[in-house]
């Protein structure tokens, strides 16, 4: 791939440090330009040499940069992304946000027309938090989605998939309202879920949780902020998605209730089918 | 604690195999007999040395032991109870079950008024079975509940509780009933969920799974018919803690709807307390 002459990358925790790990390992640009609102987060980022350079300043970090990187909460994105298409209308810009169709048809209303955004979801992440967990492979056999829209422009879009797959992700275009769809049955739903059954179990029987509730709770020790932004900017999908839930759950209730062992273990046995299909 | 001379493991998986090698391990008995139904099992748990000689004839295979587990599935264990009892009426058993009380009050009813059984439920596991995947150290700080009721005579409540203890657990005793309630939260409602969210994900989203949606669905891919053997001795319990969850679903479902920023976020949030209450 043609390389890049200056990225920058805009919120430097988990996510953006890897990806500032990864893009100076692979030698994908002279210089990688880290921007955060925090003095200390960009300290660590330059300790563990995932940027070069730092500052607390969005314009004049992106000043320059023909790669911009977008690794801040979803709800920051569009103003972000409207300030950076001010100051380098000629660059390319993409986000790392786990929502798209709100973040990209806002930006498709309120961008110049010329300007160079593409969004992406690199779909990895962990509970830990901040530059100092970042890792040159957290994106290594990932998937990346890349979510043009009517307005992009095909160089654009190869470019940031070719970007993606420099740092060894398999990238999977898709729109942005199919990418939506998708990832509230496949991210936002599990963590629903998962903070469903953590908030929900009494006190009394902690003592007894073991390997199995901590599996299926894991992710909802997610920050909560963070999460409460992605299930309200993706809404309407996760209801839909809950709403197709409840209906398997209906029907393991009412084996249940009627102690249909039949009914119950076709149930189980379908969703170990799915869940033995996808890997461990 | 007073050791054993012959201990019977009836059912050699991955409990049973890893119970045989921490107590070879931990000398407790002269001998450990391993009893299965496939001959296969039992000559793999014999080479890795979970026990010490086998049989797939439970009546010849107890006969001469002092302490007999039972760790075959649920709805095998009140049968080979009595079994076991009509053969060595003198020795201590246990069994490994994941539900107590209709085991326990079964048991109750229909064995002789000195017999010594005690039932157990040691909080460890995995998706793998077979002795092959035992462990000496899978109950190395793990809870063990031991379940007596009133017939139960304490010095055989007691010997149980520290045979366990010598395995390294940490022992709980608990009502059956009590114990039942808990572990339909911490254990069976898990995994219904897990089940139900494995089950009611669309295939086209397939290839956007990521990190949340395995550690998610991880025990989805438990075995079926042993599941639903625990759902169904347990169904009204899971029906209790199913309402329950509901509850709370039907909150996450109103703050979504209304987009309620403040109510999602705070539900969010009771929930990483507990989770990140309850460790990694």
């Amino acid at each position: 791939m043609k390389k890049f002459d200056s990225i920058a990358i805009v919120g430097v925790g988990l996510i953006g440090a890897s990806i500032g790990l990864a893009a100076r390992r692979e030698k994908l640009a002279r210089q990688v330009v880290g921007i955060g609102r925090r003095a200390s987060s960009l300290r660590k980022a330059k300790a563990c040499r995932a940027v070069d350079q730092t500052t607390t300043h969005l314009e004049r970090g992106v000043a320059g940069a023909d790669l911009v990187i977008v690794c801040t909460p979803v709800e920051l994105i569009v103003v972000q992304v409207q300030r950076i298409v001010a100051v380098v209308p000629e660059a390319l810009v993409t986000d790392v946000g786990s929502t798209k169709q709100q973040l990209v048809s806002a930006l498709a209303k309120s961008l110049p027309r010329n300007s160079h955004f593409v969004g992406s979801h690199p779909m990895a992440g962990g509970e830990n938090t901040g530059p100092e967990h970042g890792r040159a492979n957290l994106l290594e056999g990932r998937t990346v989605v890349v979510t043009p829209d009517r307005r992009s422009q095909d160089t654009d879009v190869q470019r940031i998939c070719d970007f993606w797959a420099a740092l060894g992700a398999g990238v999977l275009r898709m729109s942005p309202k199919e990418h939506d769809r998708a990832v509230a049955a496949t991210s936002h739903l599990p963590h629903l879920l998962a903070s469903a059954i953590a908030g929900s179990t009494p006190e009394d029987y902690f003592p007894l949780v073991s390997t199995g509730w901590l599996d299926t709770t894991r992710i909802a020790a997610g920050d909560a902020a963070l999460w409460r932004q992605i299930f309200l900017s993706n809404h309407e999908n996760v209801l839909q998605s809950l709403t197709r839930l409840e209906r398997t759950l209906r029907s393991m209730r009412t084996a249940l209730e009627r102690q249909d062992a039949a009914k119950l273990e076709s149930l189980l046995e379908q969703a170990k089918r799915t869940r033995d299909a996808l890997g461990s």
